[in-house]
């Protein structure tokens, strides 16, 4: 017996800016503030964003409420952060008119973000990525989320940015791990959407890992652009967004193995090189166009293969509880060449035997 | 230098069914089932409506995993409770395929409501209202929301439910006290909306008191009807829903001043009784309508009257730390007759000065 119905209007198609430079740190509060002047704001970041001195270039002396999240990092990304964000909030006599200002990495970019969408029932947040991977990757496409005690990213909320500032000279502060690593997202980006991409980081490897902003300029370009627009297209996830998933299924167990010890840049450089040795075991690929791959990761200096210490019976029980997983068993997402994943019946995570897999992953060590 | 723009893509209209009826709960669960067929299912319940048979009536016997909220009621909805409950869910292995099915009073399904929208970035939420504050107000809507240490709603998303199922006849359960209080918002439903319904209620009071399910029934239909029309012109509360606040800006500050000793339906009567006397001390209206409201109040056994312990400047903090305060003052909803909310200049939630308020809290004792 269906009684009334009740209608959930939809919402209107809205768009956010993503301002790119280097040194605009200290001009971005102004900005921000331009752009939502009922508002009050409020930063979120952590000590080492702290002690590289960006929080104080985007305050330039002006006095503003902030949340430093202790310790910095992968551990602190849990609901307790979030729930302790949004009472010093309150604390602060905060209410909906206030945006919430990310300044620091993935981690702080995730909380904040998650924090700024429970807040209240929600307010806008503004991301400002300090490390290479937050700028290529996780502050663009409103993925916000943590940690329970059972899983990672129990919690989470699609929560898009108001606006994002990409300042590409912070980087300078990154320690040459943290720096290198956060670039494998880059090259991610060149394999699933645009060999001209993939060839200017190969060109440009000098320049890149000189630090040179008129170069993190151009790669922050290419990324927003491409990683804007498989989000465009499929901002839930439902299929085309998956191809950024590219060499995170292996990638994700590789780095829950470790602990969390591997970041998780170096964690995806090994698990790109399993989906090329899967596409080489399938005959979807040449093993030459893995040795370019390869050879680029060579030069960053991250990690091509499995710790020998990482159990394999581990990694494959890792992949079995993949949040993706069907039936117990993860979708990969392959590439038909460099610049263009390959599509199976219109889905772009397609399956992969099991037998392949432990193929590779004895190949990988 | 606006450098790029990312499009959020809007969301299409949808719908969700309200089903009425008097023991429709058996059948319920094969309804939800046959609905969400790619689905798993989660109960999240109080040890209340458990009690009152109300959770085995939904299973009939089938396994299903649940959540048991101790000690039922507003104590319990707090962030810690949404946090166990999504811990729960992940204890029970359950996925981005679970429907969290609600079936308690107000608490539970702002509680389950706000867990279902941070799980895994949001899963779908079944209300099923066990009370008759909940199966005329909180169940519809979309409003979801939990407590800080620091105050009431802190944390909180628009979710909105997949489906709902009011079954009047499990309200039977209720104590005396609970099922009058819930019957408030009803007659604000009347008051604000629709003066045909008010002088339903105004003329089966008996029946309404006797839980007679034919009359229960009618008041479902017209409370969803009325409350579904004002959130679908305005789910995000940027104007016409506000007028779902009427006598809730006194009722409000009176429930905290009460420790929340009183229920809430109890302190919006009080706030409904003073926003009528705002209405005559602004000459909006009649004593002769105040009249007729109070009557029904008086005959449902709710409160009139500001409790003689209330301290007077205790209330007026309190709506100076209203939600939805400007300047540190609340506006008010009020009425230009039963049946139509006051608007002045296109806003539904008018000034009133605080001498005005004052003298009203002076006669409301």
């Amino acid at each position: 017996m269906p009684d009334m119905r009740i209608k959930v209007p939809g919402t209107p198609e809205t768009q956010y800016e993503i301002v790119i430079g280097s040194d605009i740190l200290p001009s971005a509060w102004a900005q921000i503030k331009a752009a939502h002047t009922q508002y009050n704001r409020f930063v979120v970041t952590d000590e080492h964003v702290i002690a590289a001195g960006h929080l104080d270039a985007l305050l330039g002396g002006r006095p503003a409420p902030y949340f430093a999240i202790k310790p910095a990092g992968e551990v602190s990304k849990t609901i307790d952060t979030a729930v302790a964000i949004v009472e010093a909030m309150e604390k602060a006599y905060l209410g909906r008119d206030t945006v919430v200002i990310a300044l620091g990495g993935g981690t702080v970019g995730d909380i904040a973000g998650f924090a700024a969408a429970i807040f209240k029932r929600g307010v806008p947040v503004v991301q400002i990525p300090t490390t290479t991977l937050a700028q290529a990757d996780s502050a663009i496409g409103g993925k916000t989320g943590v940690d329970s005690s059972v899983s990672k990213n129990a919690f989470g909320a699609f929560w898009h940015p108001a606006a994002v500032y990409i300042d590409v000279a912070v980087v300078k502060t990154l320690d040459d791990r943290q720096y290198r690593s956060g670039l494998v997202e880059s090259v991610k980006h060149g394999l699933i959407a645009d060999a001209g991409y993939f060839e200017f980081i190969e060109g440009h490897l000098d320049e890149i890992l000189a630090r040179d902003p008129d170069t993190l300029e151009m790669l922050a370009r290419y990324n927003c652009r491409i990683k804007g627009s498989v989000v465009e297209e499929d901002p839930f996830e439902k299929n085309k967004r998956r191809i950024l998933n590219y060499g995170h299924t292996v990638g994700h167990a590789v780095e829950a193995a470790s602990d969390y010890e591997m970041l998780h840049g170096e964690a995806v450089a090994v698990g790109i090189i399993a989906a090329g040795l899967i596409e080489i075991e399938l005959s979807l690929s040449k093993p030459s166009q893995l040795d370019r791959i390869r050879a680029i990761f060579e030069r960053l200096g991250v990690p091509v293969r499995v710790p020998a210490s990482m159990v394999q019976e581990k990694l494959i029980d890792l992949m079995r509880h993949d949040k993706k997983a069907v039936d117990q068993w993860p979708r990969f997402v392959l590439l038909d060449r460099i610049g263009q994943v390959r599509c199976e019946d219109g889905q772009y995570a397609v399956q992969v035997s099991r037998e392949v897999v432990v193929n590779v992953l004895k190949k990988l060590r």
